[in-house]
């Protein structure tokens, strides 16, 4: 499965990096700076054509056209983004991912986030590690939060929300870059120490798969299980940042 | 003068690659998240020798140890930011620049900008274009705010200093990267509109040269000459929206 999932995701990857020499079709879905592409939208269609051939008794969850609800995660579940970070897509033409996950009866197998631009595939599984393309990364110090960067959602940054302004300050720094796969690749390299921001399912799910290989802590802002049946505030970060976070500001705010 | 510049910058950038296996030291400058290694000192040093061997009369105005006042910019000067992005450099071992320009009687002349780990050499003169290595770059299109991403430094967006957050939600996002040299690069790709920063002379003397080659506008915030002689808050972007962002909001809220 882990080989054709590559084959898959590459040869999706090739097809975004062609079209972008071509005329993108940009649409809004919810309002002005939440865009869907033609690309989006055609990624998304392969996959779910690769997995339905392979596998056609499991289910999918995926970001565009009628896949984005789930009934349960019973069972053998596909979660996709066929591309994170639309807006970098189409502004930058850089900073987006593919992102797949695999989970059984609600626990991740597999997870892949791949930087399109970069050709940087970061993907592992249950017991199995984390890898960049074919070498195993190496698994990042549990480092504090006033010892290193913070991914933010800005919004969530300069409205305070949940005490993301306060948190970010006490961090060495918080950084925007658009895009959930390129955020949670920041912290399997070890150069963030964690994420706050505002996700769907397609969202986290592979992160959360590489992120537990690696023993980052993970919920939504409040400390609950994540839902994968809504967009919600979401925290993930390093086990000393993530008590820390929890403990003098989270908490601290009810 | 240019076929030597790229050797220094080559030279120094391999350098600093080969420091990043070996431990750095750091210290703080004026607070907890103002950082200097002994790699950032080292590489001035090695451009200020190599400035003063084949340029002796020249002046020098570069981030580090004493360099960092001028009397005028009279003459021919040098400035110099060895790493850009120090908190990346130390935290992420990416997302860093080499940055450095000759002006001449305060008129850019030269402009270098070197992202050190994607070995991307950002550059150009008067009247001289604007390249990538080797490449000659395309001016980017004349966007309006509302169109484009915006780069953004964090403290100004979450306090809405000069109505950074409030240019920001006009924007269609914005992008915090902790990185100067990352930022201009972005706005001269076109992937950004503009940037909005508190800056220091050595942060953007690099990033005016290859600007005015693509009619980018560039001021202090409030629409004013830039100082060369102290930190100033910074505005950066397309004709369009530089326009649109002093009137609609910096001369309103004055």
């Amino acid at each position: 499965m882990i080989i054709e999932i590559k084959e898959w995701l590459k040869e999706a990857a090739g097809f975004i990096q062609v079209s972008l020499t071509q005329k993108l079709r940009v649409s809004q879905k919810s309002g002005r700076t939440d865009l869907v592409t033609n690309i989006d939208e055609e990624t998304q269609s392969f996959l779910v054509k690769k997995i339905k051939q392979n596998y056609p008794d499991d289910r999918i969850l995926a970001e565009e056209r009628g896949f984005d609800k789930i009934e349960s995660l019973n069972g053998r579940v596909w979660i996709i983004d066929p591309i994170d970070g639309t807006m970098n897509f189409v502004l930058e033409q850089e900073n987006f991912c593919i992102m797949l996950a695999v989970f059984e009866d609600g626990i991740g197998q597999l997870g892949f986030i791949y930087d399109v631009m970069k050709e940087e595939l970061y993907w592992g599984g249950k017991n199995r590690g984390v890898f960049l393309n074919d070498q195993p990364m190496v698994r990042p110090k549990d480092a504090s939060l006033s010892e290193g960067l913070l991914g933010m959602n800005a919004y969530m940054y300069g409205k305070n929300i949940h005490s993301a302004g306060e948190i970010g300050h006490a961090s060495m720094g918080i950084r925007v870059s658009g895009c959930a796969g390129v955020e949670l690749i920041a912290m399997l390299k070890g150069n963030h120490i964690g994420y706050i921001s505002n996700l769907s399912p397609w969202d986290y799910a592979a992160g959360l798969v590489l992120m537990d290989e690696f023993g980052f802590r993970y919920s939504n802002i409040e400390g609950k299980p994540l839902a994968f049946s809504k967009r919600e505030y979401f925290l993930a970060a390093t086990p000393k940042a993530y008590t820390e976070i929890q403990e003098h500001f989270i908490q601290n705010s009810k």
